[in-house]
């Protein structure tokens, strides 16, 4: 048989989460500003390629573009410019190795190219357009429920998605509100226009996505500094998720450093299911092991996915996959080394993880 | 000087805190529930055999039942119905190499054939059988504290404990309530029956424990859906610990994934103890280490007990032993072999976590 | 190029935050309060040295006293008085190899014999030295900028601090208050002297230390049993960091066991570092390198700093040293061992963590 993290190698990956990437030439300034959750800090003398993820670009996509691993950053966005952003996204989209993604589009960039694409739509974007639009408070919530039924009858569309954690995070009344208090709220939200953060309004788009019956996305843990971490501990999602518990399948992004609390969660209630990815090329394939170690703790090995959650530079759809398969391909090969797990078991979780789960919780064709 | 690894392998030890065994035989249903803190999810294609739990069982308890490592479900299920219920937990039982029980008999299975049982009586457990029964809201206060007394006056009873971590949480006033108050919130609760919910009723359940003067095991971390993970971090409850400092000790149980939090809570107040049952043998033997680094960071060496927290199925009690002795064995040994430990401190450790703290703080007969 | 372990045991290193010495012999007493955050429990039978930082001493500060390695406490005890403390201190400061200090002078031991110190001022002790020597409500606003002003103006000061952690805890309003909110409160302050614990008044402190314009080191994470330690999570300060955003340098001390919370933080805004003392020398050389491994997971390589927060006892300084150095040492060696890492890169990142990082921030002399 051959060896787990050689099979996951060569595994066709199931990206279930992912954002466009950005097809203009890049400057420094651009390319740092996509580089860092942390955007630029110009002046500060601190250069985001003085970071774990930094150091990962210049090892792991430096020979991708033919450079010497470690090259520095100046020769790096050289060959970058040289290349021209389109080769630079076809090497980095090839080497990454994924057969099949699912794209918000709801934020940021959305062209891919690649062959088989499916969307994810983001329903705070779907919120403020039609706000943006014009509604009227008491057409607020079938107005919303209209417009969200319209975006996921796009062909490709597979889930939703929300950005709840962002907003108001999950310290939130899990009941649904009633049609006054959302009549109410309405009324205050479209006084002011802008992001949707009023809570009651929040929790109505949480309560749309389960009437949608598609699975949803949500962000949480690890982000921008617009997120408050401590709010988005996932596991504040309990009651609303007993309240839920039957209907739709739920997806945990990111997760970091609350990958132990999803890991519980995806335990013990049958919708739920979690990612660590944006953590992933962002801690490095130095890193990714010890992630996904705590990730996989107690949790089903049916509730892992893989996602990159790539975000605008070619460079994290090749570096979130490497680290996946190297991350999750030694945790499996010293199991297996240990004795602790049977090659068949550790082949069957490694293609799980990287695909199988992802294919049955959105209903792709392919092996599941 | 024996290996730290192979003196812990041998040594007897004492089991702090598990339930009784399932004494009759088990189908698969009844098998998978127990196998899971989850429950089991019929029509989900997702057994609960597909966790570290699951792998685990298949590799270390298959071979106690003459099967081969690693053996499937249907293998495992249809030999342990081959043995009986009886054997098989008689060889899981031996497999434990556990002398001393400690048993909480307010819920669940209640049976463990070995010879050193002690009794953990559980107050909820006293509490509803109390109201099951009646009593007057101005008397529940005594009655309560009655039933408590004759409760732990059972001949072998060695300390109480409480499931306030799935009631309410520790987010609770530490005060201990007034009389009018118990009075007031007894009102209510008799008015209503069920389990015991009330803040100022569990607040008053956790001062009667004081009161009792025994050793108080408290569930804090991982457990069922029927937790709020993020109200159980156990340093919430510093404020309680401050005000019943000098009183009784305070065994804080499982802990993940707050151990870190449950070691400082250990290395500063006298009276705290911890162990990480539970979720070792959930984790298994491939990642149990890993949970005692963490539990050991700062704690000291008179601080960690061990237990099973097994319950229903007689293969925790042999795997949460396998996992304590391997994670505890590979930590000590390779602080031998990087000469962070002496040896003799090495055994002396393993020795204290494993047997001797327990009968230190329970007052059991044997070296402590 | 040396290797990087060995590049960094001969570093010298810049320690941003420490505590003074004690310079009068101690006895056991006196010695194992000092060992331990939990202070002494006489009677328990439970000693300070039967911790991680016990065997720590033990085995790496027993060999500067020219005693076996794992020498008992009590020969460690004896040849510590036979020696006397000005040589024991001596030893431990020269085996640290810590060429620059920032002392914080506030609280304990102010005494270090070192050529190059500085200072850092306690801000909780101005406000309480200027409330014991009397001011009036009206006046205390100005009064506490006066006297910080005149602190901050001493020839070495170099930042301030401040223990909010241990008062209030960061869940606090982020806002500057009023004039008239800081007069009421402190009204009723000076009513009562002691402590500054009103939220109110902590508020204002902070945003004096934004005054100021040094940079302000902030406990957060792990400490006595005065915290509580889930209300000092540093990402309860984001909205203060938003707020402040631009102004000061804000340095995260000790930070367990958040300091992947900490790292978010210093990867999100421009003006947060952090370091894990006090944290190193409890866990000790067999757990620093896996603390510096999440406190590095997403964090800049320019926002990790060195400090031992050592406290009184000298074997702290040292401790403090050999942790940082083995851990830091061997997370780097091995990602250049896996050619995660370039060489230079490994050896820059030293070097920025152990020294020029903390030069950089407080403008100290020598490379940066």
């Amino acid at each position: 048989m051959t060896a787990v993290h050689e099979a996951l190698a060569e595994l066709s990956l199931v990206d279930h989460h992912c954002h466009g990437v950005v097809t203009e030439d890049l400057d420094r300034d651009g390319f740092e500003a996509l580089l860092t959750e942390g955007g630029r800090w110009p002046g500060s003398g601190i250069s985001p390629f003085d970071t774990p993820v930094g150091v990962s670009v210049r090892r792991h996509c430096a020979p991708l573009l033919d450079l010497d691993r470690h090259a520095p950053p100046e020769e790096y966005l050289a060959r970058r410019t040289e290349l021209g952003a389109r080769e630079v996204n076809r090497r980095f989209l090839a080497a990454a190795g994924t057969g099949t993604y699912c794209l918000d589009t709801g934020f940021g960039p959305t062209e891919l190219a690649a062959d088989d694409v499916h969307e994810v739509v983001r329903l705070e974007s779907v919120e403020e357009a039609l706000v943006a639009k014009g509604v009227e408070p008491d057409d607020y919530a079938e107005a919303f429920r209209a417009a969200a039924l319209q975006a996921v009858s796009r062909p490709r569309v597979v889930a939703v998605k929300s950005v709840a954690a962002y907003r108001t995070g999950f310290d939130l009344n899990p009941a649904r509100p009633s049609a006054a208090e959302v009549e109410r709220a309405a009324r205050d939200r479209l006084a002011a226009s802008g992001r949707l953060t009023d809570p009651v309004l929040v929790r109505h788009l949480l309560w749309t996505a389960v009437d949608l019956g598609l699975p949803l996305q949500l962000h949480t843990g690890f982000g921008d500094n617009d997120i408050r971490l401590h709010k988005v501990d996932p596991t504040h999602l309990t009651d609303w998720l007993h309240l839920t518990a039957g209907t739709i399948p739920v997806l945990l992004l990111h997760c970091w450093p609350y990958q132990r609390q999803a890991g519980y969660l995806a335990a013990v209630f049958e919708q739920v299911y979690l990612d660590v990815g944006l953590t992933l090329h962002h801690v490095g394939p130095a890193r990714a092991r010890a992630i996904l170690e705590e990730a996989l703790e107690i949790t089903p090995f049916r509730k892992l996915l893989y996602s990159s959650d790539a975000y605008g530079l070619a460079e994290f759809y090749a570096l979130g996959a490497l680290s996946f398969r190297r991350g999750l391909g030694e945790l499996l090969q010293d199991r297996v080394d240990t004795d602790e797990l049977s090659p068949p078991d550790a082949h069957r979780l490694a293609e799980w993880a990287g695909a199988h789960n992802a294919r049955r919780v959105y209903r792709l064709s392919g092996p599941s």
